[in-house]
């Protein structure tokens, strides 16, 4: 009867429940588990966490204990924070370390009854701690014993929304925008509050809920009525909301004539919008800007710097302790420097004239969310101003939703990029005090566009609340939550997860090359096109591949010299063709197509033996996938089945579209056994994708093929 | 243990199912209907059928029962098509005259067993009954002695879906297009099955899968192959697949310098490209054209007209049995005559001259689809034309989704309007051959934008297979299949719904006026606001309101005289403001603000009158919803409480705004009782909405306030 009327229901398994998946355990787990989950002590205060904890308890083990405000057996789950009803005295020192959003999980015991604790400073505190002990049960850890104490390394840990106020999302992937303005504030959709949840499982405590490439509207009082309602819904789950703030609103909402950061009018708008914004967002966060960016107005409109822009911003959100997240992602309009050099060569004479609640967000490399790039020289070369590290979280240049990329290995590799400006060990994840991750959430009802992109909003979460955590330990955990903890599943899924990044890479973009993809929408590769609004969103602007050989020469003899922004020994080993280690060898370097590799493989050999290695890659994942249809639910194995398929036919398409380009340019055979391209260049040129999604109006200027 | 189950499933009430709903139903209804669902006799070629017949039964009444190929006990359903197993000998008469789509429920006996047949002569005719007979379930009629005969009254039963290659959706308040470009054809989301289902449910035949503003990319072998996917998952449900056609596509994508269509090449790659889509899509509808047509390019271009444009399409679609449905909605370009003359004039005159297999699509009024419109001219006047009715489903001018209004008496006024073009009793409905609906389907969860909204695709779909079914019945089926058949929940739900559409002419443009939406979107109210782009997108075009009076003078003298398109005796009827029905009056008819009505009010006192009572009328709907949360699940509760409370905002607006315009006018006092406006007339003119939802670019130009 059961099966029979959820089976009538909706499906029950399209991705929906991400990995807070609290579906039936196998049956010895849970008897042991329902032995540790006899009552629940909380106070009325806890509500929240009391609620999730039930939630989990009755989805993963089919019990619904009661709550009270005293343990009264063994197996208790007590809810503590100070001040609750559970005495918490034997852990005041420790709590006193744990800040306002971490937690303790005790096993511990009271008046002679087993119990576990769950304790943290604040009810968020005590939410995530929720989190983290439904995640022993939904991964299958023992409950014995438990020891668990958890508190975030990193304070600002953000997504950024794209969205705009149409409902499109730039580089979006999943539909349209979960943000129905339209209805907002009047009508509160469950799937907000069901976006906090899922945030705060994995300690996410930020939203930037509007586009980078900004909108003034966004902060006129009709908009900041609708932001004010999401706020009240998200607020009980720890997520700030913040807005991405367009630098002329003073001109376009406001009706001045200028946004000169230091004229006195528009200070004064600002101090009063903002005084605006904290009367319905108390708890607002504060501003994102891009500025003086890919034709995003800023300070330099009215000769006056970054720093001056910020500031004023800064000052104004100060009183009511925002901050202003400042993006150092920009490029200078004349383009008569290496782009890679241009935000160091800006913003490090800026270092120490920003105010203490300013964060300078960087992207993880110098380009913009490239498969691969090398670290961004400005993580260490800003030592007195608060760093931001920001990444993508959505497949811009990832081959979209539907290219299976487990993104968990790119941020681990960011993260632990050795900058050396302390000395060795100076990893990126030490000099940042906040992460932002470019969301892929949309309204299509998996969420990201695909089942397994859940995982790289999954993997943000948790290495911003802990940078030291291993990629792989993630994606076992998601996979477990999210799929089944069954290790015939586990163990392939994993593996196939951790290598995809590597092999996208591969066919995209090997040995250091970057921003192969065709223009504007960059789906697909377009290695050849040249033209348009500026050559720096061409791809010979990056390869710069001809008859002789291929790669930017960023070295400091006939180079942009943009290896002198590393610190030593980076600056001398990337300056060194046979130093530089061959991830990042085209990054910095122009070499002769016969210029011999390590393998003992000439480069084109080489580059040629990459791009086969990539297809092969998503070849053995849709092998692995074949065999997996056993552990999986119909609807999301074949979701997958047939991305992987899209995937391997894509890949297939980079390899092939690439090797023929170079190859009209190396004029080289390819290497003995590989395959010749399936088709001609000019069939490759002629692909045309002009309604790939998630591409911004303002990128779509022609470009020649 | 299955509440739990289920509970931690998604949100199962979240409006997904639609009126296909198939929970179970009440213990005695359910006892007696399994004693009629005893077993399933089915052939296998009636897979399908059978399928749903399962699903049903499963879903209502927690029976699965066996399938076999015989009758071995009382209670079976036997579904029958010649040549299925089924003995069909004694209905072989019926069958025949029912077509291909139409089918018979009869409760019969088979060697002495009690047996329900359901007989159709395809397919698809039995999976429309097999929705048939579970519909006698789901609204609870009885099983005993049925003799149901169903058959289409109108051949072309289409949904014309305004969605763009980029996945929005022209006039789309549901969200995301429901078709992923991106990833057909090599994924197919569940959500395609889903909706050819739905559509099949109540007998829609055929879709048009992109906009009629269309863009000839469509046409290109890469997206035809999308196209063929969608055909494919449709095709089983009845459902042939339609485009609409650019009529310069051979410039645009075929390389030629004209689109003439009395060009040979032009002809002649056209009837390459009707070969190439037959050889993916077998049972291709035909093309939709919007041609000559704001903008859109067409015949007239070229010195043609339309009948040289549609017939060129329609010759080289013949050999394939496709169709061509050209629009009927022009005007032109120069704006020197009525619009709502002007298709009258331009196509009449064609009147005979297009090919058999061209249909005519007309829209229900000769503007665009406002909340009441007189039925349009051209209905009647073209015998020798084959001609379709197109209403929108999608509510543009009604409010957008978080308006409750019914179109159900929108489409029987349409379909009743009587031309009297063959005397008394000529309506529409029995000179058409295909309705078109422009479809209101989003990506949205609940499909359309909300939960009341799914009545009118429902209402569509019923009425064109029968326009003689009165919109209350099908209100009434619609609720109890939807939300439930308590009857405490049915009559003040069902008389809610009946009532919404009067309210919003009411509200928005009573007694006969139209168009005095805020420009472009259409979203609010603009009367006050000219300029642009053309006059006759603006309001004061239709209203013509000054100081002495309003309404648009189309009578006889010194109007327009668009009165004299009808047949008598309504040419008659509407030149004199006395005969002219009430609610077309400011229709044809410029008056005095003091004309006296026949309630003894003057015009302005009357049309205040009504501008109250749409208010009020939405108000009374708050305070029956707020009545009947014991009968809906929480989340579809809760969301139509909340539109409902945005629909009174917004209904007060539209009344405040437009009594505030008319007031400045007429200098009239408001009659006594009546509240005034809440703002000045001022502070309505500023109030500004350019990201609601839905509205296409090309209409974007701004107008002045």
């Amino acid at each position: 009867m059961c099966l029979l009327v959820c089976a009538a229901g909706a499906h029950a398994e399209d991705g929906y429940d991400l990995w807070l998946r609290y579906r039936p355990i196998e049956g010895p787990w849970a008897m042991r588990y329902r032995s540790f989950s006899t009552e629940v002590v909380a106070a009325p205060g806890e509500n929240l966490a009391a609620q999730e904890l039930l939630r989990g308890m009755t989805g993963l083990l089919a019990v619904t204990p009661a709550v009270g405000r005293r343990i009264t057996r063994d197996g208790a789950i007590v809810l503590g924070t100070p001040g609750s009803s559970a005495d918490l005295g034997a852990f005041a020192a420790d709590l006193e370390t744990l800040g306002s959003e971490g937690y303790l999980i005790r096993s511990i015991r009271v008046h002679g009854h087993r119990a576990t604790l769950v304790a943290a400073n604040s009810n968020v505190g005590l939410l995530y701690g929720v989190f983290g002990f439904l995640r022993l049960l939904q991964t299958r850890q023992s409950l014995e014993a438990l020891n668990v104490r958890e508190a975030p390394h990193i304070p600002h840990r953000i997504l950024n929304h794209w969205d705009n106020l149409d409902g499109t999302i730039e580089r979006g992937y999943a539909g349209a925008s979960i943000w129905d303005w339209q209805t907002l504030p009047d009508y509160l959709e469950p799937r907000y509050a069901d976006y906090a949840r899922a945030c705060a499982s994995i300690g996410i405590n930020g939203a930037v809920l509007n586009n980078v490439n900004a909108n003034a509207v966004s902060l006129t009082p009709q908009y900041l009525e609708k932001a004010a309602a999401l706020a009240r819904v998200f607020r009980p789950y720890g997520i700030k909301v913040y807005l991405s703030a367009r630098f002329t609103a003073p001109i376009e909402i406001g009706g001045l004539h200028t946004a000169d950061p230091l004229d006195d009018a528009v200070r004064a708008w600002w101090q009063h919008k903002v005084a605006e914004i904290y009367r319905v967002i108390p708890d607002f966060g504060g501003f994102l800007v891009k500025a003086n960016s890919e034709g995003q107005p800023g300070p330099q409109d009215y000769g006056r710097s970054h720093a001056d822009g910020a500031n004023m911003l800064a000052a104004v959100l100060a009183p009511h302790r925002g901050s202003v997240m400042w993006r150092a992602f920009v490029y200078s309009a004349h383009q008569n420097e290496d782009r890679t050099r241009q935000a160091y060569d800006e913003f490090v004479p800026l270092d120490g004239q920003f105010d203490a609640n300013v964060l300078l967000q960087v992207k993880n490399g110098p380009i913009d969310f490239q498969p691969r790039e090398p670290g961004h020289p400005l993580f260490g070369a800003m030592p007195k101003t608060p760093l931001m590290l920001e990444v993508q979280i959505t497949k811009e240049y990832l081959g979209f939703a539907t290219h299976l990329v487990y993104l968990g290995p790119l941020y681990e590799e960011a993260l632990r990029f050795d900058t050396h400006r302390q000395g060795l060990g100076s990893s990126i994840s030490k000099v940042i005090d906040g992460m932002a991750g470019v969301s892929n959430i949309g309204a299509m009802r998996n969420w990201t566009g695909s089942q397994f992109d859940q995982a790289n909003w999954y993997a943000f979460g948790r290495l911003a609340w802990n940078p030291e955590t291993s990629s792989r330990a993630i994606a076992e955990e998601w996979v477990r939550m999210t799929f089944s903890n069954d290790t015939r599943f586990v163990a392939p899924t994993v593996a196939m997860m951790m290598g995809s990044r590597e092999a996208a890479v591969d066919y995209m973009t090997p040995l250091g090359l970057a921003h192969l993809m065709a223009a504007g929408h960059h789906y697909g590769p377009g290695p050849w096109q040249s033209g348009g609004a500026r050559a720096d969103w061409t791809p010979p602007y990056y390869h710069r591949a001809d008859a002789e050989g291929i790669g930017a020469d960023r070295s400091t003899g006939a180079g942009s010299n943009s290896v002198s922004q590393y610190a030593q020994p980076l600056a001398a080993q990337y300056d060194d063709p046979k130093l530089t280690p061959e991830k990042y060898l085209l990054w910095f370097h122009h070499l002769s197509w016969d210029y011999p590799m390590p393998s003992g493989r000439t480069l084109w050999d080489e580059l040629v033996m990459h791009y086969s290695r990539g297809v092969e890659y998503v070849q053995e994942m849709r092998r692995t996938w074949a065999t997996l249809a056993p552990y999986v639910d119909s609807d999301r194995y074949a979701e997958t089945s047939a991305y992987l398929a899209i995937q391997e036919k894509e890949a297939r398409w980079w390899r092939d579209a690439c090797i023929a380009y170079f190859q009209s340019l190396s004029k080289r055979p390819l290497p003995k056994g590989l395959a010749p391209p399936e088709h001609t260049l000019a069939e490759y040129e002629a692909i045309s994708t002009p309604y790939a999604p998630g591409n911004p109006g303002w990128t779509a200027a022609p470009v020649r093929h």
